[in-house]
């Protein structure tokens, strides 16, 4: 196909195209004639997903550019390749503010997930991530329990599990970037969904919310 | 207490309470002296509010106003200070783009929603981020059956009612804060330990990843 079938298929502008293959995102078309080139179901999928981790997961293209070639290097184990995942989501986070009182948390953190039985790196950047959260909602005067998050870890832990139940032990090249896209789309769905779920009981619990304009 | 001592048990430095103070965000001290004041433990709390959602809920300023203004206003019922909530949260969110096949995968999606029994605004933003998400699954070859997110659904619904259990009936400004506060945070703890989780069992069941730099 061509550029504009290319375009029309994906929903991805030409000149959007034209930017990542400039960038070496997707890789160059067969050329036909003096500046045409042909493309396939490839390319197609290739830039379903760089558009997948671009707009739904907000990744920037560094990032999409290390997940792709981590992707498409076969020899890169998965466990290799979900840390790369982490990693990329994780460079969309604030980092902890030294003071903020995350510190004396961490120690926390990491006993809780040691209970939990997770093997997870030291340098995980969940561990500082959870560590704020806790000492924020500490600051805040709410839970300071961490056994609190518990119920929120198990089903972290049972998705998990449903969603590796999802990948052959193979791992092909297209069953990698289905793990990688369903790592960072899922995350943005399961959000959507604990907001919907909240909104549900809310008013179940409270009486429905008069609807309010929506946000220009 | 003086500002410098609000820094200190805050962490967060004098020049950006200063911010705060003249953009309204926190309120004015009692003042003292010419360009002095003090401060309690409201304005602590209220300054540890703001940056729990600037900084861990990476929310913009004026999301952060409108939230404050919600808590502060005890007649505004818990179900609209939630819909503000979420619509703060959604704000950080991209638009769908028309044609990346969002706009077929919404039937499927609402019928979902209907399934799982959930009162959910026609406008809540959770929809159309789950049609995009569906639709990008579906390019990518990836699950096209909906029904592939309903332990996904499942898992929100327990803690959506998990985390309303913490909320008392009558709902004070305190509580109010801390239903905000919970729902910023632990949508950041829950995305964290899903990611932890997976690193885990990717662990057990591929064995674990050797140990790769840290981005810097």
């Amino acid at each position: 196909m061509r550029i504009s079938n290319l375009s029309e298929q994906s929903g991805v502008p030409v000149a959007t195209i034209k930017f990542y293959l400039r960038e070496g995102l997707l890789q160059p078309g067969v050329p036909t004639a003096r500046n045409q080139a042909v493309y396939d179901t490839r390319h197609l999928r290739r830039l379903r997903l760089i558009r997948a981790l671009t707009t739904i997961g907000q990744l920037d293209l560094s990032s999409v550019r290390e997940l792709l070639s981590a992707v498409l290097d076969e020899d890169l184990p998965l466990p290799r390749l979900y840390q790369v995942v982490h990693r990329s989501l994780s460079a969309k986070e604030p980092a902890s503010h030294g003071n903020d009182g995350a510190e004396s948390a961490r120690a926390d953190v990491d006993g809780f997930i040691s209970r939990l039985g997770w093997q997870v790196a030291p340098h995980a950047p969940g561990r500082s991530t959870l560590a704020q959260v806790m000492a924020a909602l500490r600051g805040l005067g709410c839970e300071s329990d961490i056994e609190f998050l518990a119920p929120y870890a198990a089903a972290a832990d049972e998705l998990a599990v449903h969603e590796l139940d999802l990948i052959p032990a193979d791992g092909f090249v297209t069953d990698r970037a289905a793990a990688v896209a369903r790592t960072v789309l899922l995350e943005v769905a399961l959000t959507a969904m604990r907001r919907m779920a909240q909104e549900h009981h809310v008013a179940l619990r409270f009486g429905p919310a008069r609807s309010i304009p929506r946000r220009r």
